[in-house]
Formats: C-alpha cells, structure tokens, sequence
C-alpha cells in the first residue's frame, strides 16, 4: 500500500515536485508531479500539473489521448478549435492530435490532474504552417503562446 | 473533444449516476459515475464514487490494483491490513489481492475519484475463514462490515 498524503497546497507526501519540461521557452512557469507512475497491470500515469498565474504549457499535440481534471484554481484551454473556460472538477477528454494548450486565468495558480498512458509518443509542435493555419481564427490567434 | 463539465455538487454534465452495483447488502448508499470509460489507446477507467454519511463500500479484494483520491468529504479506508484516515486530495495506491473497503466518517458525503485497468477481473468478498482472519486484528474487526 502507498499513501501519498497530502500536504495541503497541493504537494504531496513522497512526491517530487518536476519541471513540467527538461528545457524550452515555449511554456512558463509549470511544475509536474507524478502521483501515480504505471504498473503493467495498469498502464498508465496520474499527474498533476500546476501553472502559475500568467503561465502556460506548450502548445502541443500527439496521438495518444489524454484526461484532464482541474482540482486547484481556474485556466483556459486550447482543445483544437476550442477555446475552453476549466473550473474545479471539469472533466475534459483532449482526443488523439487535437492541438492544446492550457493557461493560467487568474490570481491563483491552475492545477489540474492530467491521466495519460504511460506508454505514448512524444508531443510535436506547429511548424510555420500549422502555427499560420491555427491563427487564422482570430479568438486561437490571440489566446495561443509560442 | 468531450467536456464533462462539473454542475457542482459533484454531478457532471453528461454523466450518469449509477448504481455502485447491481446487487447486494455488502455496501450501503453509493453511487458511481464514470468520468472516463477507457479506450484501446489508454485502457483505464477514471470513475467518482461517493459514499453518504453512515455509509460504505464492498469490503473486497481482487487482482487488479487502483488509485484513489478522495475530493469530497473525509473517510476512512481499511487496505490490506491498515486502516487509513482519508482526507482530500490524498492518493491511495491500493495493490493487488490487498483487502479494502472504504467508510464516509462526518456529515459529510465521501467521494473520491478512483483509477482502474478497463479490463480487470472481479472482486472477491470474504469466505467465511478469511474473515475470521480480518477480524483477529480488533482494530479491523470493528472497522469492517459485511
């Protein structure tokens, strides 16, 4: 059995506090903590994702699917051609190579737990030409950060 | 994309509250509401169960091991053989053939999210010799119904 109790402000017990990345400048101010980590009988990862107010994550898309949950705070998420206002408990299922992005709204951080496979292709982002095809829809061009 | 958005009250748009299960006295006033069914490319299933004050899950065990995370209400839990003060946010890795069964303590209602494979075998109840065991710790003795 593994409890990792909560510590309030959303740290846990036994769990490292990440960089959301190992390097770039195409997200801001996000930390990454692994809550559950996959076991073969259960392939797949618990995360939790935390952005700082005026953060954001990398716009991104990849094949494999992914669940999202906010438990901290309120954002906004790119999802495809939408542009989403998340609030507490919101459950969203961003589909195989839907484009995505999601930002900080607010004075408090925006956390959300995050399911993915732990097995799963790494993230692309736009060349030149799908940045230009996103942007022609005014509201993406002026939510999306590169 | 599919947004389940939260209604409040721990109700989501577009999600049924079911049955805990389709039969039995083993657990009193539950419910379950699948937030995620599961799909070939991220075989888990992401499901909100919430327990009413006085009330309290199967105690059962089975191969395939969950996570939990309580975001309503506090509870306890028995897993294996500890008995655990559950509070929100908390993460419960609960492994396979471990005995478990979940209580709502307070006014409150429990609820707490819980991560399974989307295939995994039936859970198992106590045969006669096996809850005389549980029962020899009086700590689990008390804490348990069947």
């Amino acid at each position: 059995m593994t409890l990792h109790k909560h510590q309030g402000q959303f740290t846990w017990d036994q769990v490292n506090i990440l960089k959301y990345k190992e390097e770039g400048t195409h997200f801001k101010d996000i930390t990454r903590q692994i809550l559950f980590a996959g076991q073969p009988d259960l392939p797949c990862q618990w995360r939790y994702f935390e952005i700082a107010p005026g953060g954001h994550s990398t716009l991104e898309r990849h094949h494999h699917l992914h669940v999202v949950m906010p438990i901290r705070g309120a954002g906004q998420a790119l999802v495809g051609t939408e542009i989403l206002a998340l609030t507490l408990f919101d459950v969203v299922h961003i589909p195989s190579l839907a484009w995505h992005q999601f930002r900080a709204t607010g004075s408090e951080p925006f956390g959300f737990l995050c399911l993915v496979p732990a097995e799963r292709d790494r993230p692309e982002r736009p060349n030149a030409g799908q940045l230009e095809d996103l942007k022609r829809e005014p509201n993406i061009a002026r939510f999306i950060r590169v």
